[in-house]
């Protein structure tokens, strides 16, 4: 017998026959787990297709900002955003602070592709190619 | 007459009196810029809300596995969620070197979280506060 636990040992930890008390706790707990898991792979793969659709905008703004000279990153518009996203997590119950360094973790991963943007050389019809 | 050229310069930069054509353009770049905006922040508090939603789910994964001696991390679960998010990005055309970057910046703080329930004493039910 170990002491150690893990989601698949209530046959270890079992002390009658059959289905003892501790394994019919061990399958509750385990359709829970399974159910939020199921709740949060749902939710992820939503997250996924919604910043795709969000580096589809920032390419735009990207090759917009590089066709007219101006500069990749926009202090002003970045911590306006911030405020925004702090006080929008704050009403749905999400750490402002966790908002606050999600959204600078995706903005600097939007400023490195605007300065790969900004640093692809000019077609002949001064655009850069898309 | 100035080199640099921002998004509000089109005053300085115009030849001509009047509507020139860079004062229609730089209106028509602002209108691009303001409308692509307006989608990220949109999309930004669809991310919030969602965010917000999977930690809900996932406080009560960290309240099951703290009842439960369970571990807070677990790395099967989470090579499992890299790989399929991965190919999620894959098929959105989102980086899946930035989704697996993602994911880990999330699931890290999902874990502190973790630490913290399981950090919490016991109430006298033997559950842990909510």
């Amino acid at each position: 017998m170990t002491t150690s636990h893990t989601s698949d040992d209530n046959s270890v930890n079992g002390t009658s026959g059959g289905a003892s008390p501790a394994a019919a706790t061990d399958e509750a707990v385990r359709a829970e787990l399974s159910r939020l898991r199921d709740s949060i792979d749902n939710i992820d793969a939503a997250v996924v297709h919604m910043l795709a659709e969000r580096f589809k905008c920032t390419q735009q703004v990207g090759h917009l900002k590089a066709q007219h000279q101006l500069p990749p990153a926009d202090p002003t518009r970045e911590s306006r955003q911030i405020a925004r996203l702090r006080e929008l997590a704050e009403s749905a119950k999400l750490d402002p602070a966790f908002a606050e360094k999600l959204l600078n973790f995706i903005i600097a991963e939007v400023i490195r592709h605007h300065e790969q943007i900004a640093e692809q050389p000019l077609t002949s019809d001064g655009t850069r190619p898309a």
